[in-house]
């Protein structure tokens, strides 16, 4: 692995969350006032991502030009180096839309395939997730907290999220069923923001399929640095996004992967 | 219908959702700090619940003695006149536990049996949703604004929303599934959440069952202030609560009528 100082790549991960908090500001419920101050067909949720994700580029284009960049509305800039940066302009677009805050800017860098840092930011409610090497940090103004998540150990008293179970295969559909009927309580929507409620210790278990690269790289160092387990449902690496289980404890992760590995792909 | 003056009653409102606010603020996401400051068995959401409603309360006995109250902790206590205020202290009591930002302090007033007031706060992102005479309005800081609703005229191209589609019965369940295989998005989660944005645009349908009349009360003035509908599954009165089915627009709302109507209680 390349050299790599956490706190450097801090400082440029946040100066991109910042500027893209900035870029999508104007955009977010633009659709949802009165007097529309745009031409018809225009679609906020489009141009926020752009203009995201353009924001973004810049900061990286400029600091680090040789580390490779792959984005959901850019797409690929090759690296020159083992360092790739993973970058979700926007995660949660329908949510975005129907103007709940619940989506978030998603922020990665691997270092050898490996992510090594990430960011979760909602510019709405100003939060800001980021996990690396030295945990899980929380950020809100003057707000900064270290996360740690729930020393939960069953099924059988566990909180778990899935943003929407309509977007399930069948076959997956009904593991995940069977999961559901097992734990306490079962929440839906927040897309990635779930994630950072199980760092955050308020929930126990996040269950998806379908995931993008873009949409799950972030999340690793999120949740792994508040104590969390994040794999595909065979309990491998899921870096390149597909079925994604991430669990408060080794433990209860245990207990899911039992389960879900009968709908493993 | 005794003498109502709305600017005077929407000050006692505006207090007491300050009041909900802070009484609230040291419990949210008190029960994911690392070090738990409280004893075992400390449930946060019970003791932020009765805090906020002791606090409105408190509010309502000073400046308002002869009017009725509904709280969902401490009960009722009777109108001396045709006035009653509606409380639910914390609306979406699972979501706050997990730490999700979606719950709502909910107040509303009754003259002579109507809603004419209703405030939908969330303290955490600091929003309120205010409806009255006057129409809704969003206050967020310094913001202010009108809230209209979608000119929604057919499912099809709809954005539907409840709050957890395994609180239907079988019965209401077949007959939601069958709107949400027409609506073009159903979105999951969000409790009274799900109403205000509906008042301000961002989506056209909440469907819902089971609801108390402290979950529902507040939410008439905020929706019917946009613009939209918000009824019972066979288009009376749910002042009550129940089975509430709240649309962006007439013609939108008599289409789910007609299918609702099936399973109406």
């Amino acid at each position: 692995m390349s050299d790599f100082n956490f706190a450097d790549e801090l400082i440029i991960a946040n100066r991109m969350a910042d500027a893209a908090r900035q870029a999508i500001d104007p955009f977010f419920r633009s659709n949802l006032t009165i007097e529309n101050k745009f031409r018809t067909g225009f679609d906020p949720v489009t141009a926020a991502d752009r203009a995201s994700e353009t924001a973004m580029r810049a900061i990286l284009d400029a600091c680090r030009p040789d580390d490779g960049i792959v984005g959901e509305e850019f797409g690929t800039k090759p690296a020159q180096n083992d360092r790739q940066w993973v970058l979700d302009p926007i995660d949660g677009t329908r949510a975005f839309i129907a103007g709940l805050p619940s989506w978030a800017v998603l922020i990665a860098l691997s270092v050898a395939a490996k992510p090594v840092l990430g960011v979760i930011d909602q510019p709405h409610t100003a939060e800001r997730f980021v996990g690396g090497p030295d945990g899980t940090v929380y950020i809100r103004g003057k707000t900064r907290r270290q996360l740690s998540t729930r020393k939960s150990q069953s099924l059988e008293t566990a909180t778990m999220m899935t943003t929407d179970a309509e977007l399930f295969t069948r076959t997956e559909r009904g593991t995940f069923n069977m999961i559901r009927d097992r734990v306490r309580l079962c929440r839906y929507g927040f897309d990635a923001y779930a994630y950072a409620m199980l760092a955050m210790g308020g929930i126990d278990l996040v269950i998806e399929s379908g995931l993008q690269i873009y949409d799950v790289q972030a999340l690793i160092p999120v949740v792994e640095g508040a104590g969390g387990v994040i794999t595909d449902w065979r309990g491998g690496a899921c870096c390149g996004g597909g079925q994604v289980v991430a669990s408060a404890h080794p433990d209860l992760h245990a207990q899911v992967l039992a389960t879900l590995e009968s709908a493993a792909a």
